[in-house]
């Protein structure tokens, strides 16, 4: 039986053992890596034994602040802790075998499965630093510059720095224990955010140079073809939330953008400022999603697909 | 005689008085505007008379935060507060004719010049926002959403989203503040940073396109003729701190902008991560800065001025 934990809970579970082995999740991001230092070291402060299970999926972005607090493997007698996990396929392969080993699960994500007998969820949470960060408090932790760049990298990385709707005052209170610890706020801003890849700024540049406004530029279309995407050599992270950069053109209320997948067959994702509704536009072409961001498939060529969706823009906003 | 005043004498000031008049700075930015707006809409709640005094130079970007607030004229016995206004010489020229009749001024610019009889400046906060936020809380004000916006308007832009050096601990703690009360952080957010100008997403472009990497891409120099600014019809607004832009690229450290004047005579401003040396650069051509930043004026045609600054580059940046 699943038993759901409070933070005050969790405090009083992790306070009562010692010897401690942390688990993230594959493909890395911010957060997980945050948290889970976050944690190890909370721990390690209160004078117990704690590891960063060694997660050779994490990056050069993030790795530095696994550094020195990871191991390779369990020990008898650890206890098993997963931070920003939402389910057991989110477990990178090397820690497969440890699935119903697992005593705490630390999470964020709303529709996770559950996987561990104890688990501490709150999807009202923007980031799992900042649940790591309420529980390392009720267990006396007083923060150090470590571990509240570890809490600042999770929350800020999990917001778009803040930007997005997921940021509560919560968020920014996190923020403010960070910055107040001793985190480097700035260095860490720049390094997570004001740097892009040379391929998604080609692929931007690209998009500036071929994109369609309507409507005395409040609408924005933009068709990538597959051919483009091969020239300039962009990697999937490089496209990684591209439709999001057309409304960012100053004056663009609701932009649509079409991406060539490998087959031909075209993606659509619209996205809107409060106002104005892309899942009206995506319902079109029997896609869906929410008043700001939608997405639908198109079974056309790109050029003829384009050109339908500017006309279901035209009909919808007048 | 100039009298500095803390955040408690201040609030215990305006306490005693009714009937204001605030005062916003030239070219008004969302602090000047914010700080006018919450301050007025603060001593409103307490039951006071006050107006932001009309400023005509408020862009459509901010005058929704002045909507309902403004008068065109001081009253006879009104008390008026500038908010922002680092010198006299800030003031609008429709406001001149009030200097010396200015009470007190809220401030945030360390370098500022005196010029009311009563000043709360306090150049450690990151902006002007966040001391009329501290001031209003003094006076036993309860923010609504409205107060909460105008200040989160402030503090965010004068922080450019928290990501600038001057982002505190107490910065953040405004901004949860604004967000407990209810301001719109997410759709402030998209109207404030995730645009751009079509000019200057074109000038960002042709830096992509013209970019010379030097050292596996960790330094990166580009020069911007006069002609390229004139065929792209960029302002002025659109090249705005553009010598940041380079150094965005991923894996760059150190990053030299150079821009051709009207004149023909060349700026070089130099942006670098931590760990490089923009100074050095920068004094190489006489000119000076900061570790980070730094710039030099450079008279030599701009196609000889970027190949000395290449060669400087790579004698100072083994």
């Amino acid at each position: 039986m699943m038993k759901k934990l409070t933070r005050t809970e969790t405090a009083a579970y992790l306070l009562e053992r010692d010897h401690f082995c942390i688990l993230s999740h594959c493909r890395p991001d911010g957060d997980t890596v945050g948290s889970s230092a976050a944690l190890c070291l909370g721990l390690r402060s209160l004078g117990k034994t704690a590891h960063v299970l060694f997660n050779e999926e994490v990056t050069e972005r993030f790795a530095w602040l696994h550094e020195g607090l990871t191991k390779a493997q369990p020990e008898e007698g650890d206890t098993l802790v997963s931070t920003d996990v939402a389910a057991p396929g989110m477990l990178p392969q090397a820690f497969q075998p440890l699935l119903g080993k697992i005593a705490l699960r630390i999470d964020h994500h709303g529709s996770a499965t559950s996987f561990t007998e104890l688990e501490l969820v709150d999807s009202a949470s923007a980031s799992c630093a900042e649940l790591v960060w309420d529980v390392l408090k009720e267990m006396g932790v007083k923060a150090d510059p470590a571990i509240a760049e570890a809490v600042y990298v999770g929350t800020s990385t999990d917001t778009g720095c803040f930007r997005y709707a997921n940021t509560t005052a919560h968020t920014f209170q996190t923020a403010a224990d960070c910055a107040a610890a001793g985190a480097r706020v700035f260095e860490l801003n720049q390094t997570l955010f004001e740097t892009n890849s040379l391929g998604r700024l080609k692929m931007q540049a690209w998009i500036v140079d071929h994109i369609h406004m309507l409507r005395c530029g409040s609408m924005a279309v933009c068709a990538i073809p597959r051919s483009v995407e091969e020239e300039l050599g962009v990697t999937e992270d490089d496209m990684d939330n591209i439709s999001s950069f057309p409304r960012t053109v100053a004056g663009v209320c609701i932009a649509a953008t079409l991406r060539e997948a490998k087959d031909g067959h075209v993606k659509l994702s619209v996205r809107a400022v409060p106002g104005y509704d892309a899942a009206k536009i995506a319902a079109k072409f029997g896609g869906g999603g929410h008043k700001g961001a939608a997405g639908a498939g198109i079974d056309l060529p790109i050029a003829e697909a384009e050109q339908a969706v500017e006309a279901a823009l035209l009909e919808e906003c007048p």
